[in-house]
């Protein structure tokens, strides 16, 4: 039984229903609804708690967790330096390195032709070793296969590029979905397979023509991530 | 075996594996993969044409869907002005009107103390017919009891603030994240339990002090819109 309640608020959290700093209901209001003891509340509570879904405060109640990280959207800014600005620590692990075709959506973000050798990089973004995002990054083929050749563990993109070649970044054209995570993000970001996931599709420009260089698709853990912005009338 | 073919495809879109625009397997990979007949590929594939999940073009291939909507978000604009620009005609239903005492989130964001009333609309906004997004929206109760007395049908909240009050807004203030569609929303969006949907929390102020005066949460069907947003380095 303590699995259903577990369940239950599981999915409630998932689907949104209860939002990060939401109090979930208390042990009699779980007691009645589940018809279960409280020692039954009590261990679903737990479980929860240690996947990391709720804090509880004794004699306060329990409540959703709020995401580790809440970025911005004001200004372009790379993972690094918006976790540095968090106090968190970013790491990354590469999955892969690869030259491979372009595939379509990436020649059309590149400006290149379908076909054109690009270098594609996988990489997995952690902060205080929490996966955080999996980032699928295309670069157009002359920067990419310099970049292919640092380390990509400890440095990230926007540094490379900006310190290490003295090539200023111009800023980046974003679009922004939500998906489910399959199989292999699910397995790479430590989620359930269904979790969702935000979708950012992102070309970054480098200045002074705002000429596209790389192309990502962000798959972004939304239970550990919000975004910020603000807009003006 | 075309309902199998049909839910992997589905699968895969859903996910966000496959993207918009993207070409699905062509019927003899699907043949192969499957281990089925052309008729039960062609069947599978028809079914996900009816769902609005593909377009196929004879001869070309499959190809999914682009959503039907693509806002910025670079300035403030309302949902109405957003399908204007679009060329796509806005309606909405009205499924909730209430005054309430304001939840913990509510108070937050309207700077309001919790349990203070606060005036509560439901609606579903469609395109063309098609729902986008469900808003869950929370008025401060002075302007809120006067907004619940009009038309709320055929009239934007913004339209009626600037146009109607004459109050200016200011802009807004975003969350963004992502979820999955529980029974309700999925209900009232024609999706699936477990669709993704985007979650944006936006609090609307009125110029010239900022006030805020309107908290919402916007459930977006993700399989429909996506959002683009421009951000220099």
């Amino acid at each position: 039984m303590h699995a259903v309640v577990r369940a239950d608020l599981h999915e409630a959290i998932r689907s949104g229903r209860f939002k990060p700093g939401d109090q979930v209901p208390t042990e009699p209001q779980l007691m009645e609804r589940f018809q279960v003891s409280r020692t039954t509340v009590r261990r679903g509570l737990r479980d929860l708690e240690t996947m990391g879904l709720i804090v509880r405060h004794p004699g306060r109640g329990s409540f959703v967790t709020r995401p580790t990280v809440e970025a911005r959207l004001d200004r372009l800014t790379g993972f690094v330096e918006d976790m540095e600005a968090l106090g968190l620590t970013a790491t990354a692990s590469v999955e892969l390195v690869e030259t491979v075709p372009a595939p379509e959506r990436v020649a059309d973000a590149l400006r290149c032709a379908v076909g054109e050798p690009v270098v594609h990089i996988e990489r997995v973004r952690l902060a205080n070793g929490t996966p955080i995002s999996f980032d699928d990054s295309y670069f157009v083929r002359s920067l990419g296969s310099r970049v292919a050749r640092e380390n990509l563990r400890d440095e990230p993109f926007y540094s490379i590029l900006e310190q290490k070649y003295g090539t200023p970044l111009a800023g980046a054209d974003h679009v922004i979905r939500a998906g489910l995570a399959d199989q292999r993000v699910a397995g790479l970001l430590h989620l359930a397979k269904g979790d969702p996931v935000l979708l950012l599709e992102r070309t970054s420009c480098l200045a002074p023509d705002r000429e596209p260089v790389l192309f990502e698709y962000l798959h972004v853990a939304a239970s550990r991530v919000t975004y910020r912005l603000s807009l003006d009338r």
